[in-house]
């Protein structure tokens, strides 16, 4: 199968699973999620996502108990059934199936919804466009809510400019793309905002960082300005399937294309680390 | 039936409707919604909820494109499936069914989700308490969109100190509440924050200042700060089941109380219009 979904103990072929109409995620977006990388039907960095979602469970208060060896027992069993070797599985948290108030329902018992399907990683040997759209959502995108509005509609912006990404800013400083991180090559350093409430603490992010103080390439978590982007050597985008993607085109105008060898040195090592855990890719 | 549902041309009692995993609204709360009136089977305001409805299809492009009179009938049949005199009817269009990628999907088609049940219009005559909260939402909160988590533990917040309420400021101005809006008595004056894009329109709030301005009370739509809201000589809430409850304490200080003529002749008016649509309540 290509596509498989589950729902509190029931898997389905994705197109055919169902959900309560009272979930709370349907009504009020009341819930957290997750998207991991899966290749050759290995997860990559499935325990540092997990981390991540107990931040995100904690910050909304929502009382999701299951054991974290009951819960990969789950997503493996997912994985399993999909046939693809290239797979990017998504779950999610919500509150409780309730009738709808704004105020947690008494004794509301979370629900899980997961999901995996083939999803290739993106060629990162191809640079890109993107377009750069204001920062119009709420005070804490280092949650990973499922109250994704803003992103989408920057995403159909990008999609109908042929971009690929948005990068998000606040008066003139960058955060963030729709769905991604950005990362900035400058001088031999790897620059990119620090992890605060205006940004996600990517995983791939917290990997390319970690990859970069190895290698003694200096690293520099500080927020830089449009202005700076458009003068960098190279800009790159992570995400759970982008694997350090260059920028080459920021707004109409050419930006990066100023330091490829540091870029490939990044994306070689990421390149390498992911093929460790999860197995040459075919 | 106490609760009816009703998801694209199927009928359920609510506990019991099921929408695809895969409706937007489920994974990214792409999608907007309404909720309205409906006493004695009778919609208050229907028309201008439908007005407010397509601006917020509008502003997230959904091509909803289904006739009112259509939609109208489906929410008549969901309404008089319910036997209570005293009901919240509530629906919401999501974009469409489709596999998780942030752009519109192509050719998307849009879901209508309804249902109606029992609730009590709030009986104003009794004072509550508020919260004092930061805004912390998105820019756009004129829009009604399902991505509600701000609201959501605000409301959690207000229960848990024996509040009805969180009045939301930035920066010290007041915005609204988390799911009603705010309005000040003060000095014979009603005053509340302008529609821009700080607040929802409320229907309610809207009608409250069209009864002021034909009973020749001022009306000053500009926002005020939370310092001048502790000097109100009353503040009062207004939502679809919440007809002008006035507020007697703030973050634990007492506020209001001090025009009690003037807030009943508000409500007393509009529970007049409300009871020249729907008829006398039992």
């Amino acid at each position: 199968m290509n596509a498989v979904g589950y729902y509190n103990g029931e898997f389905a072929p994705l197109e055919e699973l169902k959900i309560p109409a009272l979930d709370r995620g349907v009504y009020f977006g009341d819930g957290v999620y997750e998207a991991v990388r899966v290749d050759n039907h290995r997860f990559f960095a499935l325990e540092e996502h997990l981390d991540r979602l107990e931040c995100s469970l904690a910050f909304l208060r929502i009382p999701f108990s299951m054991p974290r060896t009951e819960l990969t027992a789950i997503l493996q069993a997912v994985v399993d059934r999909v046939e693809s070797d290239h797979q990017q599985l998504y779950f999610q948290i919500t509150r409780a199936t309730a009738m709808r108030t704004h105020a947690f329902p008494e004794g509301g018992v979370p629900n899980l919804l997961v999901f995996s399907r083939e999803v290739p990683l993106v060629d990162v040997r191809i640079p890109k466009k993107v377009v750069v759209l204001p920062d119009i959502r709420w005070k804490y995108c280092n949650v990973k809510t499922l109250n994704l509005i803003p992103g989408v509609l920057a995403a159909e912006h990008a999609k109908e400019r042929g971009c690929c990404e948005a990068v998000f800013h606040r008066d003139g400083v960058v955060t963030e793309c729709s769905s991604s991180n950005l990362l900035m090559l400058k001088d031999g350093a790897l620059v990119t905002a620090p992890a605060d409430e205006h940004i996600l603490p990517g995983i791939t992010r917290g990997h390319f960082l970690m990859l970069a103080r190895q290698k003694g390439i200096p690293v520099v978590e500080h927020a830089f300005t449009l202005e700076q982007a458009y003068d960098a050597d190279e800009l790159m985008i992570t995400s759970t399937s982008v694997h350090g993607l260059p920028v080459c085109e920021m707004e109409g105008k050419p930006v990066g294309g100023r330091d490829p060898e540091l870029l490939k040195r990044l994306q070689d090592a990421y390149r390498a680390l992911f093929i460790s855990v999860v197995g040459e890719l075919r």
